[in-house]
């Protein structure tokens, strides 16, 4: 509700001006047409030290250079996603500031790197070499909403040695990302061997019967293993955001 | 590796009995067979105060209580998830100890209420009323699994203002769970109005384009609130073993 | 928002025993808390005249009966939709003012007829004799909500000319429901016939790929005619009560 | 059957020149061969006032030129549907009486703006800017049918208390459409809310398990909320079509 | 138009009782009452000398034998198909006339066996013995169309030897009607031996990834012969239909 | 069996240079080999007047000319399927003698016009003026394959009466090709009108869940009339062919 | 070729009783109707040794026995997969030398156990306690055509260390059997582990996502290790099959 | 483990520097971060003399060339699959040692040719013309793992003469790599006549409902002859992997 027109209301029955019936009628009117006031400012919180992130997909050069010129008075971290080099020449050529991350796809704008503000560590493993782009997404967004992130490619579960490799980073993560495609099995063999929530991600990586990864998306919501849940396929973003949800769970005032 | 062969070969070396090779050649046999020495002692460590899961359906009452019996003498907590009436009831006959939650179809043999040892709230939504079952059975799990837990029922997205009248609950929990069935809306609406990590749980209820739940799934996936990931169809047993890993996620010692 | 506790804060206001900030501070909390209300009161406004409506679908006897007790103080019709014969003669049983609509498989209590308050007449299509019972749903949902109603069953596309019969019925109608399973044909043709909204209900009738109702879904979907849209799979309760919302839309006052 | 024709052979009769069997014969074949004569009047009828539509897709630039140019001298208004901006501009260069529409990707010739003839508002609803093109098509379509139109965009169900803030509007509406991408939820929420038709426009907006479109398709189609019907994805045309016979359907005479 | 009728008009006419432009107007009322006049013709004459068919699934044994009494005056052979043994053996206490086909599940009731009216041969093939049942509905049907039929039954394309033995009656027979479950391969098989049109049926036996007949059906469809055709899953009846047709195609008077 | 091999062995035989033994090892090695040789002379019987056919698709023009250059020798007509403008262009330089049909995408190769001989006459009615390509390339197959054809384009099921106007033409054809997209509506009304066999050829003319075809196919195949088989999505040359060997059935001597 | 007719015929041309001509013409119509002599041959030679097996789902307990009595003067093994428990205590009351093994639901009679012909040793792997009848299916087909065969069960990838333990026995084996349902990601990662050929099954075990099979089959022909391939879902018999023919491969003479 | 650091603490123990205990604990240490050890040692045993392969599919030409120069010093050979021309001749301009097999779009270094040493035959058919670029695949990824290979392409079911003749070829092949699009029929056909295994490759081959090759797939998946497995839509490369696991399955020493 709009603080001022409250007040005056509120003032206005003080001063006899109204009756309670009249003041009751009025405010009524403004909770139906205000009823977003707390959000408003619940959501201005919420994005404290957050990124501004813009789904880069099908907008122009100018659109995205538009919205975060607009964008970079107010925010401390600004990350674009799903931008080709082509788009992110042009965007870099108007704002120089920023940064583009090839593999992940991702425009940055970070004046000062974001402090770590989760409790752990994300880490971020993944399949294969063509699943990194997702990969690297997730682990960039993670790290610009404040968190602690780690990244092991390439352990895919057909050499399962080379996963075995890596036990105690896994051990001592807070959240796992798993990035896979084709069968998608490495998070369900992952989540089997560490306590800690795992956040699987389907890619579109494989061809025939993969389907654009959904083979792989039924694969992990089907896992034998249960501290799993997963994201849309090729949704690298989802997974780090997610994954620093969990990384900033509110503890209890002890 | 087992100990105890592991010592006998490295005394039989100092001894004199075995050359540096030959003890470097019996060890990695026993390697090669043991290999999994560690994670058995870690399962172990997994497991402690954690509840053992007994998937029911498709298994007879004999089975269950075979298996139940076996476990009784190592276990504080032991759940059956997915147990009809009937078969409960031959169960509860043979194990009277046991307690049968007819909605979730879960039988529970707990000799004292576990300690929630999570970090806060884990808060179970859930939009119909057919969908109450799956919520209830990610609702004892949680709890069983050491959580503080809290459910509110009945909000769906076809009546936005019941789900509005408890944001203070949803502001407060640690971890979300949202159960719903038929267009899957709810996990997108709560997740746009919380901070904390959502677990979606499609259910099966629904008729024909609700495809027995798929329909709610690739909504809950497609949802374009970020702070979600999604368990299989159905799966309450896994939105709970989930949300408990989120609320135990291991701080770093300060 | 809560209207004695409104006029409650209003009043300690204008009595000096609040401040305008105490005053203020008090409404928003109860703004947060309570911003429902006029949705409250907006759905009371929604009921009246209209029936309330029990999905029988997955309920037992006992719980039908059970809600049809508690509303029957407190509405003018109550309509209950998929019950099948058996449950049906235990409610009739408890509740002898309910009549039974076997094809419809509806329960329907009703101590009057329902005045017709909709501008013109809901007329009902059906292509074969096995989609009857959708078709009657239909029917009746927008009888019992206050619709002056038509049905002609039988007029599949496989025989053009019988449909051809009843063109002066279709021009007359204000909203056709078309209802047709297997190839679904039959909305297509008849909304090419008539300038009214067309209402397209398909059904589960059929075998192989028909797919349970998808394909006639999808064919009406995709219909060449465009005053056409469609609701769920034998959703014939559905199809009576939007054909209802615009029997009834709102005329500007003149 | 063509007036004059019938008229020549009931005259013959009179006359004698026929016998009344051949005359029975006579009229037989005429009625065979022009069955369609009420049809053609009806049709005729149906279309005064209303636009001729052609859609675009699959015509090259001459195609459109060619038929648009035929039209001309018959229709008040002609609307094209989905034609990009490089066939657009080789249009106008043609008929430079017309407009384009580069958001709806329509091209619209009207010498003068069509008179509003119907019932009350359409308002058009969306959730996402990605969704916009489709609910402009649908915006355009119901204005140049004849209706007052209102729109209101992006107001996804991941920020629920952008939609609250239009309560008035929805209410005020004779028909509402919306158009939503992904998971297709707000059709559900608004429709929970009005009492008014909601036609569902989904979109093809997303990716992965968005499916082009079909998630939120089904989703639409599964709504809890009653007063829903769906058209195609994509189709915001036949949405603003239907829109448009909702909001001119007869009234009887008083 | 109803012939009596016209007639009456028309000497009405003559008589002097009614001016041309009356007779005009009773007439194109008459025409649009009667739309369906020639049709009703054409369909009589349709059904001369061919069975009429009831399609037995989803109707109590009441319903049949009722429809069948009412038709028996009528007709010379009425055939009921998917009529499982409990149903029949009811109508076959009702009606001792009739016969019961076990292996086709059809009821035929014919006084005198029909006269082959049909140019040449039907030939009935099938790979599997579970895909007897859908050959024989096939067969039976043909043949009380009127067709001169023969069958040839387990000539699956795993022992393609057995087929090849067959090659005669295949190059004798004027249509072939191909009936296969699993991959549905003997359908391109058979075409691309033969000259004559082949009906493919899929059946729905199999398992896992036949689909419940619909990879049969793609494969069919798919065939890389070119004188194939296909019907439903199941749809013996529409396969014998369809032949029978072909098998009746009007020559040209020489 | 290659006659002079096996009249050589025979005459071996009797010459006494061969026992019967060996002259029977001899043959029964010939006919492992040669087990063909039926059908080879079939196919050239087969092929007598009938047109040779090329997929053009997937196929380079060089590839296209390199194979029509072959057979040029050999044939009385070529047909070259699925042929785009720029490369029927290349042909067309190549080999002159060719004729390119524009909106059928065919390349024809026929000095002399095919004589018909089939029985009587294949119709061609397509749905939208989308369809008419695949429409054409059933029509001329059908003409080249030697069948006197006849066309009737754009007469859709939304429009029921341009159909109707038809009849005549639709009564007196041999065999019926429909090739409709969209909701694949028209078999069914033409199917129920008529006694001759029905070809259904979907198209993927549509959009949504046209799902490219798979609606109007699957609609097809639901088809309440029976007189209806139907071939793959845009596969107008198998029409084409199907209907030429409906038309072309042998007739017993008489 | 029938041996007797073929010597029959060329004696008679050697005695003179035909000429060269008269002998070729009967031999080309005993070839026409004999194709398949050398089939049958090969196809006796094939079973030598070989169990017979019936496809027991769909089949009488009567039609079963009556099959199994005809075959047991002729073979050695008779296999009949998918009895379940009753219809195989009739078949056994019948025959009573058969043995039922009700987890892998089959009936053999075997008089003898079958000697090991294969080269190697077939090991079956499985993943979860439900897949156990499917691997057993398997196991016993193996066994019965001559094959050594080795099992180990429940050796899913959610507890990866519980298939380190077998590394030994897989490095053995001929050919490897994995049978795994839910996610199906087991014969990846043992096919990574050795070089021997691996054949998936994949099994119905699951519920939503994994689609009856589905997500395993899916996952396993998309498995990022390539010596695997994959049979229909359920089918342990021709994973046995396949297997065992792998097995008894042919050597080249040395 | 790595041996030198085995070695080292077992010294230590013998010199008495460490006891039992201290030994102990850092070999546990060692084995949990080695476990890999023995895989590493057989992966290199298991690559001896089959080629390295490198998927070429989405990995730039010069991305290609690094990881080719890389391994030319340490292998014997190198595959690419999945090049197309372009990338091949930038390849080509680099490496020019390598081959590129156009049909097969692979990219082939191999100083010497490598020796045969499977145990027969890889025989690959291919059903059409266009089916050859995967048969191609499968044809030298076989060869180039040291296998004897055979192929007879363009054998497909609507000729089945055509394959009839080349039986000998087939029952003297050791493993039979089947590959055909459409519906996917010919390798049911060829593995009832064989006794050998049967790999069965769907290609993408068709349109319409042949789904990219999933029709052909599921088609092999359901044949009715038990010696098939099958892989992926298109994967040429894994059925010539697969069948040299076959034809290279270890023999017991004798």
């Amino acid at each position: 509700m709009d603080k001022q027109r409250l007040t005056q209301i509120l003032e206005t029955l003080k001063n006899g001006e109204l009756s309670v019936d009249e003041a009751a009628g009025k405010l009524t009117h403004v909770v139906n047409e205000d009823l977003d006031f707390a959000n408003i400012d619940h959501h201005r919180s919420l994005r404290k030290g957050f990124p501004e992130v813009i789904f880069g997909e099908g907008k122009t050069s100018e659109q995205i250079i538009g919205i975060m010129e607009r964008m970079i008075t107010q925010e401390n971290v600004i990350l674009t996603t799903r931008v080709d080099e082509e788009k992110a020449q042009r965007v870099l050529a108007a704002i120089p500031a920023c940064r583009y991350e090839m593999d992940a796809r991702m425009l940055i704008w970070a004046p000062s790197d974001p402090e770590p503000t989760g409790h752990g560590t994300v880490l971020v493993l993944s399949a294969g070499t063509s699943d990194i782009p997702v990969a690297r997404e997730a682990l960039l967004t993670a790290r610009y909403m404040g968190n602690r992130v780690q990244s092991i490619f390439d352990v895919g579960v057909a050499g399962i040695h080379r996963l075995m490799r890596h036990r105690e980073a896994m051990e001592k993560a807070t959240v796992i990302i798993v990035v896979a495609g084709m069968e998608g099995a490495l998070p369900s063999v992952v989540a089997g061997m560490v306590k800690a929530p795992v956040i699987a991600v389907p890619t579109s990586v494989g061809y025939g019967v993969s389907f654009g990864g959904m083979t792989a998306l039924f694969g992990m919501l089907s896992s034998c293993s249960s501290n799993v849940a997963a994201v849309n396929i090729d949704n690298g973003f989802g997974a780090g955001y997610m994954a620093s949800a969990i990384n900033h769970i509110p503890l209890p005032a002890s």
